[in-house]
């Protein structure tokens, strides 16, 4: 039985996850339902792409993903199930799949032609757990739409070139948390372009030279211990995901705050790196 | 084997949810515990019954639904189990089930009368668990209590019909995760006093003459994209468990704020409807 | 299959949570995997401590309890994995374990020495999980690791006895959901000093001379019930996990606040008994 999985803006407190998880047991006694998220903050797009990309490959080929945020369908976004590296989507055309299908290419869109008995304010219940389910008994995406050629993506996340690839202009795509700021500069494309060139990459009034692979890395456990740099310091690392980010080492959110807080950034902000 | 949801004000970081399903799958290894919520404010009774309300009837017949705020028993408040609608619910006597018993009537009630070993302050773990276990393996509700009759109710969620039905005084029984206002007027109720009369919904200052079926109907797309009504403005709707809902539609929680804080309305203030 | 258990800092936001889901299900697709908690305070080795303590033994033996706070391998916090009490603990060596090797000796205890192909920053996924997986399938620690006996401990958990026996010197070392503060004086420590003798537990300026065994024992149901001392009243008991706690009995914490924001209490702060 294929995995079922859930990314919503629903919360956790109200009762609609449950209804969904009492809906899809109802169809199917046997499914395997995995939470991904149901705290994407409402409507953001963005937090719920980022998400999406960042986890949805670790599920087997044939999962398949609900995707609840967003999704009443309207004229401009309409309800599509995609597969795509052999995962299953079922959304509203939001361009919420953008970040995955920059970086691989879809291979069958639906746009959904189920008749919705209620065709009220709860499309994830009426359509897309249907769709689910049908996907999951072995279904095709045939039978529950016609095929879609308007899929949305997301260009506010790709960060722009500059100045004969001397400069990268990128942005903050997600706050974790932990409150370290993630930008949209991944690993590949910055070496792409460093071309083995020192950096310096620019964010507020701060100057970071170096890139980390890992959090501790900041620490040199040469120094003496009461000497060393450590919690409470900014770095700037390669993620698990590949993406640049900063983070403040072992900070306290409650005391001191996190990276976003210590240094002002919110959504959309600028970081710049410089190749010397 | 049947389903246990666990409906609760526990929270998502104590030990207590680990406890009740490490304590459930020792007993019954194959068991589908499915969270409803665990969010519930905490002893409010009111919003569990809400949330029990429209969600238990999703899951297949049989399910059996623990609800663990305000648990402990006190000779008010006794320890029961009820098979109503084909459903178990395992709860002290709070009047949380009286949503759905204003509806449907229970077919069997019993006091719990097992013995407590811990008598101490985790009843769900102690007592609810044992219950929801022996049902789960087959077992009746006569083995574990005697036959009670007095099931509290929620007398406050009913709506008052005064004039000769020319006007419905209801009042907010729930703000969701987006800041969405539910009211305890239902849209049957609504519909059997309207009798195909004009209306108006009067809240704090704003009266309202429609009320919508999906959010997304306050939009006309007849009229060009920038000059549209959409984002930020106010909505009422039959939500998707048919209550009269107040929504700002894709309001943006932290700036502008939801429908509860953008009109200062929280649990218990009054909503109008008159007939004209 | 064994049960896989989940405690970490991740949050329920971030894609974490489901990128470790995903991967354990692709690996073991029969895996059952159970959150323990996702919302320990980032790096709180201590509240994290107090959650595993009080959890893991309601699982059933066998299980596999992996611990994602402070996970990063460093020369002084190796990863370790540990059998103890028929539990499997993979965690980094931070004391985390401390509360349950308090009290039970561990039956074996490993320096995990696995490849970590991505060495970066999400060990939980890249180490832990690998492991997790081993050992669900009958695997060995042998394999994984080589004998380790530099288990850290946690001693600040643990509270002083001076005046020959007459006081006990506690400390908060965690605040639930319902703002209650848990001491970290057991119910089997206060009773060997006690001896029989009244008492005085000392709180900021309270003095309490009952401790309690179940909330509601504060309720005297002979005074009418107008009169009766309860709701906003503080006591204290042994709680479920047979710690002092401080309550106030159905405190509203948006309004009033629970024990914690009342009485000024924080991690750390001191509770004094004296045996009169």
């Amino acid at each position: 039985m294929a995995i079922i999985t859930l990314t919503t803006d629903f919360g956790l407190k109200d009762h609609f996850v449950g209804v969904l998880k009492g809906s899809i047991y109802s169809e199917l006694p046997d499914a395997k339902i995995v939470d991904i998220s149901h705290n994407v903050a409402p409507f953001n797009i963005q937090e719920c792409a980022y998400i999406l990309k960042n986890s949805y490959n670790s599920f087997p080929k044939g999962s398949i993903h609900i995707v609840g945020v967003d999704s009443e369908a309207t004229q401009e976004n309409q309800h599509i199930a995609i597969l795509i590296n052999g995962h299953y989507f079922i959304s509203a055309n939001t361009g919420v799949i953008g970040l995955i299908t920059s970086e691989v290419k879809p291979e069958k869109i639906v746009e959904i032609k189920i008749p919705d008995p209620l065709h009220g304010s709860f499309p994830v219940l009426s359509v897309f757990v249907q769709v689910a389910c049908h996907i999951a008994r072995g279904g095709t995406l045939e039978v529950v739409g016609k095929p879609f050629n308007e899929l949305k993506d997301l260009r506010e996340f790709m960060p722009r070139i500059v100045d004969d690839g001397k400069k990268i202009i990128g942005s903050v795509i997600y706050i974790d948390n932990y409150g370290n700021v993630v930008t949209n500069i991944q690993k590949h494309l910055f070496e792409a372009y460093r071309k083995g060139r020192d950096f310096e990459l620019l964010v507020r009034n701060h100057k970071i030279k170096k890139i980390h692979k890992a959090y501790n890395d900041i620490i040199d456990y040469s120094v003496e211990k009461s000497k060393r740099k450590g919690d409470g310091d900014l770095l700037a690392l390669f993620n698990s995901s590949e993406y640049i980010e900063l983070a403040i080492y072992k900070s306290n959110l409650k005391t001191v705050g996190g990276a976003a807080t210590l240094l002002g950034l919110d959504y959309r902000d600028t970081i710049i790196i410089d190749f010397l």
